[in-house]
């Protein structure tokens, strides 16, 4: 992961292990012997993407720094069933205390880089890029966004403040007073930061022509079919970015790609994140 | 939801509103005017079962303390495919900056309650009942236990200190210093708080018998077929709860429940969750 | 401590510095030359047991991680009047800035296992072992149930989701529902978590019985005298962990032992502290 | 108490509820009608002098704002065993929720103002102030400091910023420079800030003597006989203030204060409290 | 200000409360009687532009939400000397212990719209607008983004993600690997979210007129000359947005704008802040 | 630094670096090779006293810890114009993320430092002592009261418990109640802690003798012309401090001076910054 990745996820870890421990592990506490040793080996137990193996090891060095994780892959891997991911060593009470928050955040992540690689797997030798959307889990927004890019996608928007995308309801709100989409596009040239683009969703080729004649950046086809789209692509002829959105599933993410279209978002990719099978197998050591 | 989890809720609801808003929402500051007026309503685009009103509530009080919303329904509730859920009504802009969190919770909550709902329907004149594990979300884990609760299920431990539950790599441990079962126990009644009960993992009808016999309170059959269940139920004989554990789907539960366990632990209901699909469907008001 | 205190222990030591520093020590930033070096010595001035070293270690470490701390004793340590208890070397103003932060904690956490560890040897011989209670100062809960541990006692519920103990303000609000003992156990049983035991309180020994035959796994015999205890446990004959409370001194817990009680709850060994006296001996270094 | 501990008090009281309250209360949350309502009194088990009504106040509040919280006397006002101190009213889960929370600050604090009382009203008469020192409970420390306000008592530095205090262990550091008690005045008033007055801890009327003559605004004799102290006051007469230190107790403190001593400071005032027995007796109420 | 600033600038005020408050006002507390009422009015003692009003009003509300405050006028209002801007009315306790806090807001920000304001009369006529950059105050970024905005200014980038601005050293450290501007501007196609412009840095016409047939989106004018700027905007003929940026002062920023540049970036706005000179005038209430 | 300044300073660094970063720098990520190394070098633009290096350092450190940061002056150092300040070298990518953060603080810490030190200069002779005020920047008090340490000044109060101060707004709400100068003195000394001295605001030489008279330590001259602030020192006669406040600018510090005040406190030289001149000069290192 990036610089400045560490400082934020360790506020997200700890409060994740506050969550899990609250005031001690009962179990480890009266069974475990302090001084026992072993080591673990987390392993796949299923197809996919890894992604989150850094968080993993800022779990294990937040529970106890004494603890040695070595990663045998890189985010973005793939994995095989069997496939050895990492290995923990060191005190057993510690690995144990752990495991759980590790194994929540790396399968979730793992979850979505093998989702998102799917897509892109599906709209391989196509101009079509898969972007996600602003549906992630509440707190998580930039491990998930950094997890769909560890799977080969792109990020949309991190915040309402990192793009403009004018979307139905704002047209709507607007409609209300008598102003169209041309004064919408003006308004946010004339009041938004000039580093952004400017993105307006459209319901209509007729819709996305006007956005383009009105000085859009960006395009979003919002829930057209596919023969719309490609009708879509075709009159605005490469003038903007074009970007598919709404219903996009595995099925048929590859004709829409091809379709002509820039880009595709798909929310299911965070909004509906299947945890990838990822197990920790421990064995005692015996000095 | 109950007394306290408000103050709780304000810390998750602030961290996913400064994520998603981090400084502000240039679309909206661009193009909404100040005085637009608004109305929405959330409706069910699936049938399912609600859970997080009060959470998404709170959402757009903490975005803006005047906007007005109100729940149709209560958490627990059953939708149908265009059941109008809640309505949120006042300033545009508001409720536009408030939206995507709002239906970010809603969405995973009560996903979270339909599935479990689904199981909970799926064992309905068995006296075994549905719970959940500690393979939830990062940082939202008294939300999801609490969706589960919505949709019929129980909670198992929330954390490491709220229940003892020795697993087999406690037993590995102990057993790498040549200790068994029954001091395993007999180490957790010594140490371990006396408000709490001892569960014990095992993998053979064998082992819990062995673990009814060293004086568990709980025992939890790991990964076992409905025929061992089935015999682990008959060979303990009532003296302690049983709790199946692992591999649990919608498609087998019925007949694990069949075998008499007391409980019946889904990891699924928290570590894979399908967002119910919900839409907030607005209109201008005019004045 | 047990791993994991100490990720829990930051937040209260750098609350407590911030407190006592709050933006500068002018008396030492005016007086003690920077490089000025010395070594102190934490010596007891009164028999006790001792607790808290390693709060004390975070304390220094977190003032200046350059300090030297060494324990000569561990936790649950007896400490006779000149005992030396550890030993902190290193840079004179860092020292004398985490002194009274340091002491502050040790003291305190000392005089709590000090005085558990009078309880406890009052009971030895017989069954009873001495519980705390939540009577705990808001913010040092953990720290002072650790403490107690460090003494020799045991640890009651942590806090209100890790143990259902039904009191007589619950039973007074079922109570004006018409509702009685039984339909109380009953109710927690159904709605509370499996993990848990349900543990009642009663005043006289014919509700012990009540409580007993409703299902409790624990009772607790509220201020009642030695002699109804004694009553108690004979008529109860082992079904059930009896539990004395209310009323207990030192003086009168070895006849409350003696009745057969299996656990005697204390709350002055958290409501009622007495910093058992420390200091800390300078001597400066001269190179 | 004063404008602004409120904004301060509630990051301690909502830590502590967080403390005591986790996830839940199993046991209200099962056995509690949700529409029960009650009211309960805060009664004295004791005589003393109450302190902390707003805290408790507040921490109902913070638990459900719908409490209605009620003083019947003021911090500082003295209590009999019997003396109803405040009624809280309203739905009996929040009630619950709250109590131990509310009791663990209200009888804490007031088991310091009862003590500071006790001192005060010991040295009547005498021109002999009462005040604490910086032994407080780590994170508590304004709260205990307005106890002692409550009781009578005034406040010596609240930490190591708003008071010069030159200890013996500071003159040490000097001395090992060659440095003396002239020079440490000189480089206090030289780098300090000019709004505070320097204070010199002695131990010898000889040495409260050098201390005026190099210009010490306040004098601390420290572990002073009540007979050197006279000799003090009468040998210093009146160009500074002296404030005896160290081995007072409820016993001796009369006689020190007649020594004609302007301050005693007290540190077992907040490092050694004994909670002042409060109660709350509940009754259900009825509609 | 616009819906979310609230939520984010009350944890700056309560930081800049606690900040100059720590634990009490030992002045206020001894000498204000508690029932004082008074009413001050924030008057301005120079010529400038308001902005920071609502803050002000916060900082109020969170010492005391008894306290009435009232602007007499908008952030963005141009102020003469003796304009009355605000009135606070309540306890005089409560006022004094918030106006050394809102004036300290009241007065940078207010000062910056000052500022920005001269450099936007300055440039009126012309097309270009005056931007500001990350040269802000740590801590304070959004509310001085504010400012320049009630200023009549525009914001620069608010962070490092909400805009690709590829400076000198990037494309130093680019060089060193054998790749030039295209390269860069590839890269940054190629890696960075779709909905950011990209905007490059350079320094003679010629890399400008590069960096256009390379495909940036803005191109920034670092530190040319007047003469060069004219000569680039000329070049470049309208096919992309120009920046101006380095050494602009009110004295200069007449004449970059009429070189015909779409925008000009100045540091000065927030990196060297005079307050602009308000005061609190209190009059006593008596009723 | 002081001892303890960056446990402190560790909370604003990262909330400045949060701020600049939010949750990645997509230049940066999206251009530079994440092996590629540099080594930059701060230098001085102009001349003046640096402060602030500590926290620049703290910055690099909280960014990437690999990065190296060394100091080649110390703060309080003299700056000319090309001085270099400091080296920072490691992974050109961190440097870049790191920059403006360090050069924010760095620069505005500077300046303050610059600007007190030309006061400083400008009195250098007579025995006036430069002082602060409170008129910080919201959040930066702690290191804005250093910077003017670093530059030669002396720190007024630092927050509202560490000295009295009786300003004007006080006199009047006791003069509602017929309490004049005499009564609010005595009501300091009575209620207030009694390490702090006693400052009174008088604004004529009559008021100053007044306040002499009831026993004032030290007495401000608010806005008094220099002639009348000779009067008051002559009249004064040294019986104690006297604190010329207001209207004092770098013109006419010397005069003011010269009359033979003890303080003279500056509000400009914290509410009014100018960014000392200082730039981070980068060059690609080769391996």
């Amino acid at each position: 992961m990036e610089i400045g990745w560490k400082r934020k996820a360790e506020e997200l870890v700890d409060h994740a292990l506050a969550e899990d421990w609250a005031w001690g592990d009962v179990t480890t506490q009266a069974l475990i012997p302090p001084d026992a040793e072993g080591k673990g080996s987390f392993v796949a137990k299923s197809t996919g993407v890894v992604a989150g193996l850094e968080v993993a090891h800022l779990v294990f060095s937040r529970v106890d720094p004494s603890l040695k994780f070595k990663s045998l892959i890189h985010d973005g891997g793939k994995l095989q069933h069997g496939t050895r991911i990492a290995t923990i060593e060191g005190k057993v009470g510690s690995i144990l205390q752990g495991e759980r928050v590790a194994l929540n955040f790396l399968q979730r992540l793992s979850g979505i880089a093998t989702e998102t690689g799917r897509y892109v797997e599906a709209v391989r030798g196509t101009k079509a890029r898969i972007v996600d959307t602003r549906k992630t889990t509440p707190g998580l927004r930039f491990l998930e966004k950094y997890a769909v890019r560890a799977g080969g996608g792109q990020n949309h928007r991190v915040h309402l403040g990192d793009g403009i995308l004018i979307k139905d309801n704002h047209l709507a709100a607007l409609r209300a007073r008598g102003l169209g989409l041309k004064a919408a596009i003006d308004l946010a040239r004339k009041n938004a930061p000039h580093t952004l683009k400017i993105e307006v969703e459209v319901a209509t080729v007729e819709e996305a022509n006007e956005a383009v004649a009105a000085g859009a950046d960006i395009v979003m086809l919002d829930n057209m079919s596919v023969e719309e789209m490609r009708r879509a692509v075709k009159s605005v002829g490469g003038r903007v970015m074009l970007e598919a959105s709404g219903g996009v599933t595995l099925e048929n993410v590859r004709s829409v790609a091809e379709t002509g279209v820039d880009l595709i978002s798909v929310g299911a990719l965070t909004h509906s994140v299947k945890a990838l099978d990822i197990s920790l197998e421990m064995e005692p050591l015996t000095h």
